[in-house]
């Protein structure tokens, strides 16, 4: 049976879900650590098992063709989606409200290397990791009915990584999707108030403070957020204003190449490289108004419990003056 | 340094986050996976080691004294607290707002068995461990400055339990928490609309599909909400409109600890005894306005991974028609 996924909407709290059981045939376990699976099928996202995976839809390559080896960075979409070119039926009344979660998921493979995560990478195979990202955002974004694009890095087991080669996940989605919404009308009401660019305000008062800057550099800002969600959380914004992701040249993608890779190392060395999820919050597609593109790297040390799921707030164990402290310690 | 837990608003997203350092005390790692600490220390909520724990502020005993041996529950203050008495400062100006995280954190220990979950507890433990926690949020939530009050149960450390023996954790907070604050005003336009509860309709509405029913007896009914956040979720809804779980009476209690008893029996069985977080969502305290109250309980079998970090949406790969099918197969 093939169930196409749709985005529901809980009537109680108003909370998007994308119902997607497709992606259980994924390597993950229906029940609680049922016996594990065996790994020693081969690596799909390893150099010369190309055809396991759908075709490429961008590569980087030193030589060799399409679908065949030779590549740094490849991207294709990702077999178990949670968002489809097949639409399937809406229902914007009553209780029980869908629409199709119709957009594209792709999987972006940072190098050949089985074992280098994106804090291993060398300096220029990271900047071409960001590169396909960006050339992969400019395109689904284009796409009229796509109105939101969200990269992501799950690093580890434990922060949400299905398979161990290192790789990002590009998420096309038909709603602006709700943290992004959130930002994006708080940056509009800002605007409105003070004529200012809440972000670049936040950039430049984290700045002259300096209790919270970890990296200060090449047009590029790395903090730990004063609401930081969880332990050693790091922002890192662009200080020129920049509404998208997209725009950005090379320079730009040199230095937030240092900061990613600065920051990996920092947790690699000072926290024992713990999992953690990368974000890379972009400008909504296809709508008018602002807003200034950054990257979130949460690591996942603690836990949300239950707390987190009871309040949607979190509990933070480690201020975000002491990360900052012990990072650069 | 004895930093005060306060409560920090994001500027960006407008999201909460309670900063509570001193809860890093806990039996948790700061760093990544650190050599794991011995657990030979004695358990602190084991028969015969209350004087490891605060003072209770209840137990229900067989006989002994406060303090002392012969309890069956027995409710004091977490040593690691979240919420304080002691009030630091506010500040509500500028991007850097908090107030003090100003409330109670107490811990519920469910029974003197060091092994006994909460879906294996006797009949009538559950009954008095669910009594418990009712006398609290009674107690709790008349306090004047408390507006809301949180229970939450984490199954397993996987779901965020960081001591074995089984408990629950109760939160009184100085604001009402994000998500309950979310259900109140959603209950409050449904009911300027249509006149009547949200929650009374939602659950006559899924009591008359059937589709996502797991269990509907004695008053109560146990359902996958429609827009699960992860798999196998569960709501358990009183059918007869309450707002409040500090008002109901033995037959609701009995009624209740039957639902609970029979999906905690049903993830044993079914899904291999799962980590879980289980959610008391209560009527705010102190507030005019109506609620009703229900029962949210959480498998964490898949991950809050990077697509959930970026857009707090999730995906959900088991749709709630099928978990609701599996259980009850």
């Amino acid at each position: 049976m093939n169930v196409l996924p749709e985005i529901r909407r809980d009537p109680l709290s108003g909370r998007m879900v994308v119902v997607a059981t497709e992606r259980r045939k994924r390597p993950h376990q229906l029940v609680f650590r049922a016996v594990a699976q065996k790994t020693e099928q081969a690596c799909p996202f390893c150099e010369g098992n190309e055809e396991l995976t759908p075709p490429e839809k961008l590569a980087y390559r030193k030589n060799g063709i399409p679908n065949g080896e030779g590549w740094t960075v490849r991207v294709f979409d990702n077999k178990f989606p949670a968002f489809v070119q097949e639409e399937g039926e809406s229902d914007l009344s009553g209780l029980f409200q869908h629409v199709p979660a119709k957009g594209f998921h792709e999987v972006v493979v940072f190098s050949t290397h089985h074992d280098k995560s994106l804090g291993q990478l060398p300096f220029d195979n990271l900047v071409l990791v960001l590169k396909a990202i960006q050339e992969r955002l400019k395109t689904l974004c284009a796409e009229p009915e796509v109105k939101d694009v969200v990269a992501i890095v799950n690093h580890r087991p434990e922060a949400g990584a299905s398979l161990p080669h290192p790789h990002a996940q590009i998420f096309a989605t038909p709603i602006i999707t709700p943290l992004v919404a959130h930002e994006t009308s708080n940056l509009k009401s800002y605007k409105e108030e003070t004529g200012r660019c809440l972000i670049c305000d936040l950039a430049q008062e984290e700045a002259k403070k300096d209790k919270r800057v970890i990296l200060h550099k090449n047009g590029f800002l790395s903090l730990s957020p004063y609401a930081s969600r969880l332990p050693f959380e790091t922002m890192i914004i662009p200080m020129a204003h920049s509404s998208n992701y997209e725009e950005i040249g090379e320079p730009e993608m040199n230095g937030l190449a240092e900061h990613i890779s600065t920051i990996l190392g920092l947790y690699i060395n000072k926290l024992n490289d713990p999992p953690y999820n990368l974000v890379i919050h972009n400008k909504p597609c296809n709508i008018k108004g602002d807003y200034h593109w950054h990257v979130e790297i949460v690591p996942r040390i603690t836990m949300l419990a239950g707390f987190e799921i009871a309040s949607a707030m979190t509990i933070n164990i480690v201020s975000p003056e002491f990360a900052t402290k012990f990072l650069k310690s």
